[in-house]
């Protein structure tokens, strides 16, 4: 893995140039609000290696990468459905009836689905659906470690190879979403695992379960987090509190940050692999977008964690890459203000 | 205008029946936030004369325009910018250049642009430019009238006309934008006069004037409140305010309404231009999708005078119409998932 946690810091010695032009454009200084600082961003990592700024930047070909696994954890009751509905969502999703597949087609982005470790192999091929198994789920991390470090290792090396694939297919922003039933329990673990947050800020309600069911899951996480150590190695966090997808995700957003293009983080989930890759090597922070603040308790001071700014605020809480899919729209139009603008000198205004 | 305020009622009756194809999507109650009230809000518009729901909802021919138009209370430099300016960008706009056209083109947003009634004519043609000219730039409002009631009138009928030619044209949502320098500050005294809010809070910085600035610009809107009645006389009060652009954008929404395509909001004047439209037909807060809430002080107490949850929190102070077409892939992303997403009984998900 130590490859892949080489990341490039970004090119911040033309941040006052990229500055200078979006300062510039036909507006009131800061007027676009935080489209100005994503643009920036954009530029900054898209100039990299270059003596000036780049003239124009792209997020033109995205790809939204859903990863799916289950969780034995699943089996205590933590969630509102059970462990059979990561699947049915799976088919769901090759089948196109999701709202992440309404999302993709609205905003014109690829979809693939990785079974990452789902109870069952499913028995269908699709262009669309990779398998990258490393288990038939994980264990009940509530009762023991989720999985192996081996089992991480190879998540991390299985998230890698997907985006070189991607990459080189002409990928140029990545987008993250993830399925997979009982994962904000592992997620939550995970937060509590990485940051001193009490634990009770890191549990919040999912998907919609009821008081008693998040007394339980509390609980649960409580227990598993008292079984294991404190202490800030990642891989070994990775393996005590899973999931296989959140793993996954792990390795894709070092390796996207490694070869230097935009990532866009969903919620919670996802956001919990983002910041687990943070631990990993803090110079990805340069290369992720956060898409949205979720409804879910916990993502706000997740967020915060990472000093991200959400672009949206929709009270989404269903995952599966819902927000990244939904701020696309936000990211490409930084690209046309800083592509296409006027200059105040071009357009011959006189403020 | 007795005509153009007849607008009729949404079909509320069906609203449990669309709730409940919402609520069998393949996905947890309510989880996809404010997507879910907007899904609602355009199916029962678009379900008018229907004894069940519509199937599909639609935004997939939107328009935009910009009306633009001079104030004279300009001349007291309460803006950061003189009244040329409006001229400019005005033709930034027909050339393409502006932050507005960037976003239509990145949404495929058509943009049309009226001379409301700049302080000169634009010797210039093109299909993309309207003149419905009320005069050469309003009159100080800080000194007398910004216009006569027969002006108003004029102006209400210039807007409903756009929109009655447009919907003609196919238009099935539209987008409403502004330029005009010192158009704060007619907005802020209309948001005072049609409010019980005290004159303080609902004057802002604009798009950033000095502390200084905006004091002589609080004194000038107090004197301009001071010198008129108190009452509820909307097209008194647009006479005695201003100004042209917005008097134009009163007349649009309302005819908009009237046949019953949605309207989406953008900052803080588009939003006073809606507030004057709900005073005078109630019935229009059905049809208004509210784009976003801007950086100006007053526009979060504006909207909540509407009841309106704005759909982005992105910090815009811009204007044009910025916020509404960034807003527009949201109310497509609801669309489309009202109208492709597999149900739990379609899907055979089992949760």
């Amino acid at each position: 893995m130590n490859s892949i946690i080489d990341i490039p810091s970004i090119n911040k010695q033309l941040s006052s140039a990229v500055q200078t032009i979006i300062d510039n454009k036909t507006k009131p200084l800061g007027s676009l609000g935080l489209l100005e600082p994503l643009a920036l961003q954009l530029a900054l990592l898209q100039s990299q290696n270059c003596t000036a700024p780049c003239q124009k930047i792209s997020a033109s070909n995205p790809v939204m990468v859903i990863f799916a696994a289950d969780h034995g954890i699943a089996a205590q009751g933590v969630s509102i459905a059970n462990s059979d509905v990561t699947m049915q969502m799976v088919v769901n999703f090759i089948n196109g009836g999701a709202a992440i597949n309404c999302f993709c087609r609205a905003n014109q982005i690829e979809l693939y689905v990785v079974d990452a470790g789902m109870k069952k192999q499913l028995s269908y091929a699709s262009k669309y659906l990779l398998k990258n198994r490393l288990g038939n789920g994980t264990e009940d991390f509530s009762e023991q470690a989720a999985m192996s470090e081996e089992q991480v290792q190879q998540g991390l090396i299985y998230g890698q190879q997907i985006v070189v694939e991607l990459i080189a297919q002409g990928t140029d922003i990545l987008l993250l979403g993830e399925m997979g039933i009982a994962n904000t329990s592992s997620a939550s673990a995970l937060m509590a695992a990485l940051t001193d947050h009490p634990v009770e800020l890191c549990v919040g309600k999912g998907t919609g379960i009821t008081a008693e069911q998040y007394a339980h899951k509390l609980k649960l996480i409580k227990r598993a987090l008292a079984r294991e150590p404190k202490d800030n190695n990642v891989i070994a966090i990775l393996s005590r509190f899973g999931g296989f997808e959140i793993v996954q995700m792990v390795g894709a957003i070092l390796q996207a940050a490694r070869q230097q293009i935009p990532i866009v983080i969903d919620g919670f989930i996802v956001s919990v692999a983002a910041l687990a890759a943070y631990r990993l090597a803090p110079q990805v922070i340069d290369y992720l977008i956060f898409a949205h603040q979720s409804q879910e308790q916990g993502h706000q001071l997740l967020l915060q964690e990472m000093s991200a700014t959400p672009l949206l605020l929709l009270g989404l809480r269903l995952g599966e890459g819902t927000g990244a899919a939904l701020a696309l729209p936000l990211i490409q139009a930084a690209c046309y203000f800083y592509n296409e603008m006027a200059s105040f000198e071009s357009a011959g205004i006189t403020v």
